[in-house]
């Protein structure tokens, strides 16, 4: 944890250079959020057969059957899922990152000497270049300012509303369209065999949260995620008030994950998703548990449907938060699961055609 | 919240000259811990009819009756109980401070130089005049020595042992056997309303997650507490693990309770009970939100079966902490109910006799 640190520390991962590649500031083409949840009556039913899809509902059956030597009472069948590459798309920039950039113009309308103060007056600018090359302090200065300093329910209104309007430059959908369609099965599947799914991203807590509940069926209170302080006062009527504070709590990635799920839930999980080196050392904190567990990776192997990157590209494992080469090595030896995006999923999102 | 006091925060309302009242660390007497969760059928068998009984039919019947304007749909049913003096007894000590005293001889077990090191050495020496005179700070070191520093494994373990063998001096039975039936009753009727409860207290979370389960049939994930960050490590083979850290993230007091109610559940609850100053934010924040929302006092009026405190002792509205007059007249004026122990509870523990 870094709790000097005044950004949020969702930035931990962003390639400053994979800005460039973001579209113009999203215009506001309002449409209405309506993420596919559908599933067919089958568990599973967006999964090829293979070892993937087996290694998932042999761990149910193991943990579920009164009978297995595995099971687990109910009330400690616990599992965790990263967000960004694991339940959605995380390229070519983290969405929350999009949703910071968009929001620069509001905050320097309420703030006008800001207008020429940088880096603002760059990303005014929609030089994509030159955003691109921002300093990492820069970026931190638009977490802050786009983050913090509003209450908690201005806050979510106003990512609600961006939501509502904000679209994937590849896709020209809503980001919360962009859900991994199998990913949703899985949790539906563990759910429905009395498993509480909770999300632990390197993301915004408070950013997650509303939409978690729409689009994954997460209550908010099972949201974990890199949070920052809140601050209590009062309005001139004396109505009581949080206000977002610039203050990092947690950096829920990497040793931040385990320290979250022990903080938020304070139970270890029976079964963690990932996809980067962000996620090891949850997965390895699930792993070291007792009986049946479940550790997960999803390998972004379909540079068609979504994304090659990773060990797919033969990235190299000096690239940290990616799922490196020496993240494939642990996983093989550790007997943690590969999900082939390319070869174990029929269909990426709900919006594909079934094949 | 004091970001930069490394003390766990848990002793933000003891009053040390009551340390003088403490019974000689307690004996390792054994016996199993068998708190009484007993109930009739009927809901809130254990409460007089009056008014604060009727205010939690009333207020149960708005929200769950879908007819009713002041329906609550069930995933937003929260309700917040404090725990010290609102669902066990908090005097003469808080029970955490009597854990910490009597774990301080482990310690120096472990580290021999502290025999002769202030304020170790007059903990050792039983001396309950000079505890009593310990300084803030000197309370605050044995805090933290003794609730930071060990895995939270193992944390867990020592406070189960103490548990299982320390006694109130009052009664001679365990700290969880000294739980309000009344308030046990209220909890079991309104999760059987589809209510949420959670704990919000200014208590450690890891403390209370300890029995929270067993006592009030609260999981650990709904336990919201004062908190410190813990360090991720591995052990000689491996084996990833958490260890305490003297770092406060959360004083869950104050203040501090609507801002852990929003990191910890991120909804407002909408019905929240308490006893003293510290539930004050928590109680008006609840009572901030639209719709049906109740806040409860428990007033310590009852000095023959438990103590009598606060405005039933003219307590002066300076004694922060407790349940001051200044409270007392925001409650009459905000129209929170106050719960009177000597005339709303039929009984005050599961062990009581019936009247």
């Amino acid at each position: 944890m870094r709790p000097d640190n005044p950004s949020s520390g969702i930035n931990r991962r962003v390639v400053i250079s994979s800005i460039a590649l973001l579209p113009a500031l999203s215009e506001a083409l309002f449409s209405t959020a309506a993420p596919g949840q559908t599933t067919s009556d089958a568990p599973l039913a967006s999964w090829n057969d293979g070892a993937a899809k087996q290694a998932i509902l042999d761990f149910v059956r193991a943990t579920t059957d009164q009978g297995s030597p595995k099971f687990v009472s109910p009330e400690d069948r616990i599992a965790t899922f990263d967000q960004d590459g694991t339940l959605w798309v995380e390229h070519p920039i983290y969405s929350q990152v999009v949703y910071c950039l968009d929001r620069v113009p509001a905050v320097v309308e309420k703030d006008q000497k800001l207008k020429n103060v940088e880096p603002f007056k760059t990303v005014l600018s929609g030089n994509r270049e030159a955003i691109a090359k921002l300093p990492q302090q820069d970026l931190e200065k638009i977490l802050a300012a786009t983050l913090t300093g509003m209450s908690v329910d201005d806050f979510e209104a106003q990512v609600k509303k961006w939501l509502s309007s904000a679209k994937h430059e590849r896709w020209k959908r809503p980001y919360t369209e962009l859900i991994y369609q199998p990913m949703l099965e899985v949790m539906q599947y563990l759910r429905s065999n009395g498993f509480k799914t909770y999300i632990v991203t390197g993301g915004g807590q408070d950013f997650v949260r509303v939409y978690s509940n729409q689009v994954y069926g997460i209550p908010v209170e099972q949201v974990v995620g890199t949070v920052g302080g809140t601050k209590f006062g009062y309005r001139k009527d004396g109505t009581p008030f949080l206000t977002k504070e610039p203050k990092l709590l947690l950096n829920d990635d990497n040793a931040g994950k385990p320290q979250g799920i022990h903080l938020m839930i304070g139970r270890r999980p029976h079964a963690a998703f990932g996809n980067s080196g962000g996620d090891r050392e949850m997965l390895e904190y699930t792993g070291a548990g007792d009986g049946a567990r479940l550790m997960m990776l999803v390998l972004h192997d379909d540079g068609h449907r979504e994304y090659a990157y990773g060990p797919a590209q033969g990235l190299p494992a000096s690239k940290v938060g990616t799922f490196s080469q020496v993240l494939y090595d642990e996983a093989r030896k550790k007997g943690w699961n590969v999900i082939s995006m390319k070869n174990d999923w029929k269909r990426i999102f709900a919006f594909d055609e079934r094949t």
